[in-house]
C-alpha cells in the first residue's frame, strides 16, 4: 500500500531556497590579504542565481559538468550552490593534486567549465595544453591569464544577469557533485553525488548527534571544499543558516589564530595537522579561541596528546569524526556517551567517532564473516547507507564493495554503544610474529612525547618477525630525544613487543594532497634505501 | 547522469536498528499508577522482535492495518517500532474519538488486529459489534475482557517468541502507519504516513534549528501517541537515543509534577492545555522543574502570558511549533533568530514557529495569488515538503490541495526569517466591518487577564459590522472578572475596535479529542441560545 506523502524530490535547489527564505541575514566572510569581506545569504543567493544565468548563457546544461579550482570563498560557494540547482554537476577540484592527476581527473569528467581563483591560474596553467573537454575558462579576480588563453571574467559575467533564476524540476538520484579520491595507488577515482545523498547528508550534520549546525554557529571552515565537499559544510551550513567563515589559503597557525580572534566562529573542522600547527603557532603567546563551542578533525586519526593539548591550551573541545570521499563524509561523531564518569570521557574521545543515524557500519574479517561489535573483534569496515557511494564513476571497482556495502580498507573494531577503534589502514598494517601491531595507536603514544612534533610508523620486513614497525620522528624544532628516550617513554603506555626497535630522524612526514601522513612514500624512500635508519636492542618478550 | 550512490530505501527497520545496536543504554520508562517500570533499549528492542513474531504468528503481513488503542507507554512504542518494521501498517486510534467515530476509523482503515490496553478494554467494547475487519485483538494487562469477545494476551503472546526478526525489505514509498484527523466536520480522513516520509521527518526532529533531540535528553511525551504519533517523538527518540518517560493516563498536571520532579526530563511536549494545567497545579507549592532545557507546545496557539508564566514560575523555556497530523507534524519551530535585541525575543517566541528545514510554507490569497512573506501580507498558508500529506487514504479531497500543495486552513503571515504568525483558522475568522479579527490574538490577551484562566473567541453575527467577536471566559476558580474589568484590561493591549461587546461565562471551554479548543461546539450552543450572553455598550471609532 502507497502512503498518501507528497512526492517531490529532496534537491539543492531546496537547500538553496531554505537558506535564502528564512536565513537572509546569515553572512558568508571570506578572508582576503588584508582582511575580509562578508555578503549576507540573501546576496549571495542574488549572485548564484547570476552565476546559473551566467552559466546557462555559456551553453551549461543538464549533466555538464563545471569544474572548481579555488580556495573556500564566496565564489567557489557560489559555485556549490548555483551548478547543482541548475541540473549542473559540480566537479571540485583539488588544486594539491600533480599536474598528471589533474588533467586524468579533468578528462575523466568531461568538465565542460573550470571557473578558477585568480591566485590559482598558474596552478591550472600547467595543465591546459592537455585538457580535452573543457570550452570555458572563468577567472574569479584579477589574475595575469595569458598562459590559460581565453578566459571570461567571472564578475563581468553576474553582472551581465539578474536575479531569479527559474531552477528546474529534477530527480534526487540524478548527479549533484562529484569528486575523487586521492587514489594511493592507479588513477584517482570518481565519487559522483546525488542530490538526495547531499540534501541527507546535510540533514544529518544538523543533527545534535553530530555537528547540530544551527543559526547559532558561525563556522570556519577549514578543510577544503577541494576535498570531499569540505565535509559537507557549505551545504549543511547553507540549509541552517551557518554563518560561514571561508579562509581562502590563509591556513598557517598564525593565520588562523588571528582568523579564530577576529571573526570569532563557533566551529571550526579541519584535519588534524591544522589542529597541531594552531598549537605550534600559539606557543608563547596569549590566545583566545573562546567563540569555539568545538573543533572538528578528521581524515587522520586524533592522537589522544592532541585531544589533551586543545583542551588545557585552548578549552576548546577537539571532536573526531570519521569519513571518507566515498562517504560524503560524515559516517561517525565523537560526542561522548551520556550516563559514563568522566574519567571514562576521554576513552571515547580517542576513538574515531560514533556511528551517526543514517549509516550502518560493520567489521568484517578476511574471510568476509561479519564479526560481533564488541569493541575487540577487529576486522575492516564496511558501511553502507544513502550517502555512500555504491559505485565509483565509470568504473564499478568490485573489489571495493562487499555485498552492497563499502569496504573502506579502514582496519578496527565497534564497540556495544557504535563507537569506532581505527587501528589501521588495510595496507599499512604491521603483522609481527603473527599479531597486530597498530600503527596509528603507535603513532599515537609517540606523538605524545613532548619534544616529538609529529610521528608515522611503517612496517618493515623483520626476519624473525616477518614485520616490525619503523618509528619515522620528526622532533620539534631544536629538540633532539634519542630513541631509548622515545622507548623509556613508550615503556608504561603499551605493550612490550610493540616497542619498535627502528628509528630515523624526518624534516617532516610526507603528506598526501588532502594533509594525510603518506606512508606510501615512507615505504618507497625505505625500500631505496633513502631512510637512515637506527636499530637500538629490545630485548623482546615473545 | 545518475550519481553513484548507493540506492537502499529509508526505512523504520533502519530507525530500530540503530536505536537498538548505538543506544543500547537508553531508556523508555513507563509511568504507573504506584511507580514506574524502565527497560533499555536493548530490551525493548528484543520485545519488538517478539512482537512482530507474534503478529506474523497471527497473519499479519505486508500491508495489514494493526491499530493501537494504547495510552502512550512501552508497549506502545514497540508496536510503533515492530509494526512498520514488519511491513504491516500502524493504525493508532484516537481514544477519545466518540464511538461512532472509532468504529468508522477502524472499519475504514480496515484493522485487522488491534492492541488494546488493559484500561481501555471498556472504551474499545462499546465499538466492538460494529467492527467489520477485526480478526484479532490483543490485550496488553489484566482486564475483563469479556465483553470483547475473543482476545489473546500481550505478554504470552511476547513470551511465545525470540528475538531476532529477519524484517523484509521494502520500498520507501510504502505506507507505514495511519493516522485520522479529528475532523470537524464530516467523517475523520485518514492520512498515510511513508517509510521515507517517517524517516525523514525523524531527521528533522534531530536537527538543532528544530527540537534537538540526542542522546543526551529524556523527554516526556505528554502528547498522545494516538495523536500525530505523538508530533513524532517516539521515532525520532530512538533514532538519537534519546530515553523516553511515558505518562500514560497520568496527565493531569499533579500528576505531571510528580512525574517531572521524580523522572528528570530534559525535555516534554504537550499543548497549551496541559502547560496551563501544570501551572495551575503549581500554584502555591514549591517545585523544582530544572531538570528541563525546554517544553514544547503545538497544536493551539500559546498566548504570550503562558510563555512569560513559564519563565518566570519555572525558568523553563516554552517553545511553540505548529503541524498538523497532515504534517507529521513537524513544520514550523520556535527557536528565536540570532542577532536580535533581548527585548525582541518575546516578539518571535509568541509567534508560531519558524519554518523548518525540509518543509516550504506560502502565504496565499483568497484568489489563489501567492502573497509576499513580508510579516503583513495575510491568508491562508499552504504546504509542502516530503513528510506533508499530498491527499487522504481513500480519498484526494481535491478541495484541500492547490498545484500540489496542502490547504493548511490556517490564516496568518509569514515573516522575512520564516516565522508565522497565525491569526486563525480559516473557519474561525471574524470579519468584522470587512477587516478581519484574529480571534486566536484576542483570546490570547484576554487569556493574559490574572483572573482568566481560559477564554475562547468565536464570531456572532451583528447587524451593523456583519460580525463581531464574542468571548467566552473560564474565569480562575473563585474569581469573577467583569466584562469591564476585562475590557479595561484589554483596552491599551488590542485596538479599539477588536474590543468584544459581547461576553459569556463557562466552566470550561470545550476541547476536540486533541485537547484543542472546540469552537465548532461553541457556536452551535451560541445559535442554540444556550450562551448566556452579555452585551455591555462601547462607542465603536470606526
Amino acid at each position: 500500500m502507497k502512503s498518501t506523502m507528497q512526492e517531490g524530490s529532496l534537491l539543492i535547489k531546496d537547500i538553496l531556497r531554505h537558506g535564502r527564505e528564512v536565513h537572509r541575514t546569515s553572512t558568508v566572510t571570506t578572508i582576503t590579504e588584508d582582511g575580509s569581506t562578508t555578503a549576507t545569504f540573501t546576496e549571495v543567493a542574488d549572485r548564484v542565481d547570476r552565476l546559473a544565468a551566467a552559466l546557462a548563457r555559456l551553453g551549461v546544461g543538464i549533466d555538464d559538468r563545471v569544474g572548481t579550482f579555488c580556495w573556500n570563498n564566496q565564489t567557489h560557494l557560489e559555485a556549490y550552490l548555483a551548478v547543482p540547482s541548475m541540473g549542473a554537476i559540480l566537479h571540485t577540484l583539488n588544486i594539491r593534486l600533480f599536474p598528471e592527476q589533474l588533467a586524468y581527473v579533468i578528462n575523466h569528467a568531461e568538465d565542460k567549465v573550470i571557473i578558477v581563483d585568480a591566485s590559482l591560474v598558474p596552478l591550472l596553467a600547467r595543465v591546459r595544453a592537455e585538457l580535452t573537454t573543457v570550452e570555458t575558462i572563468i577567472v574569479a579576480g584579477a589574475a595575469d591569464t595569458s598562459a590559460l588563453g581565453a578566459t571570461l571574467d567571472y564578475e563581468t559575467l553576474l553582472a551581465a544577469e539578474q536575479p531569479g533564476y527559474a531552477y528546474p524540476d529534477l530527480d534526487e538520484g540524478d548527479a549533484a557533485a562529484m569528486c575523487y579520491t586521492s587514489g594511493t595507488t592507479g588513477n584517482p577515482k570518481g565519487v559522483v553525488y546525488s542530490h538526495r545523498s547531499t540534501y541527507l547528508h546535510s540533514m544529518a550534520q544538523l543533527s545534535s548527534s553530530s555537528v547540530g549546525l544551527s543559526e547559532r554557529d558561525r563556522i570556519l571552515i577549514i578543510v577544503p571544499m577541494f576535498h570531499a565537499n569540505a565535509w559537507g559544510t557549505p551545504y549543511s551550513g547553507w540549509m541552517s543558516g551557518t554563518s560561514m567563515v571561508m579562509p581562502q589559503q590563509y591556513l598557517q597557525g598564525e593565520h588562523l589564530l588571528r582568523i579564530i580572534e577576529t571573526t570569532k566562529p563557533t566551529l571550526s573542522c579541519g584535519v588534524p595537522t591544522i589542529w597541531n600547527d594552531l598549537l605550534r603557532a600559539a606557543e608563547g603567546i596569549e590566545v583566545d579561541l573562546s567563540s569555539l563551542r568545538a573543533v572538528t578533525a578528521g581524515g587522520s586519526a586524533v592522537p589522544r596528546s592532541l585531544l589533551e593539548a586543545f583542551d588545557e591550551r585552548f578549552g576548546v573541545p577537539l571532536v573526531q569524526g570519521w569519513g571518507m570521499t566515498e562517504t560524503s563524509p560524515l559516517a561517525t561523531f565523537g560526542l561522548p556517551p551520556v550516563g559514563i564518569e568522566d574519567d571514562e570521557i576521554m576513552s571515547y574521545r580517542v576513538k574515531a567517532g560514533r556511528v551517526v543515524p543514517g549509516v550502518e557500519v560493520r567489521v568484517v574479517a578476511d574471510d568476509g564473516t561479519v564479526l560481533p561489535n564488541d569493541g575487540t573483534s577487529v576486522g575492516e569496515f564496511e558501511i553502507r547507507g544513502p550517502w555512500v557511494t555504491g559505485s565509483y564513476y565509470k568504473d564499478s571497482d568490485p573489489t571495493k564493495f562487499h555485498d552492497g556495502w563499502l569496504r573502506t580498507g579502514d582496519v578496527g573494531s565497534l564497540d556495544q554503544l557504535g563507537y569506532m577503534t581505527i587501528s589501521d589502514r588495510t595496507k599499512d598494517v604491521i603483522k609481527s610474529g603473527g599479531e597486530w601491531i597498530s600503527s596509528v595507536e603507535l603513532e599515537g603514544e609517540i606523538m605524545a612525547h613532548p619534544e616529538i612534533f609529529e610521528a608515522a610508523v611503517i612496517a618493515v620486513p623483520d626476519d624473525r618477525w616477518d614485520e616490525r614497525p619503523l618509528a619515522c620522528l620528526v622532533p620539534r624544532p631544536g629538540m633532539t630525544p634519542s630513541p631509548q628516550a622515545v622507548l623509556d617513554f613508550l615503556a608504561p603506555r603499551v605493550v612490550k613487543w610493540w616497542l619498535p626497535e627502528r628509528f630515523c630522524y624526518l624534516e617532516q612526514i610526507p603528506k598526501t594532497s588532502v594533509g594525510k601522513f603518506d606512508k606510501k612514500v615512507l615505504r618507497a624512500s625505505f625500500e631505496k634505501g633513502e631512510l637512515e635508519v637506527i636499530e637500538v636492542a629490545i630485548p623482546h618478550s615473545r
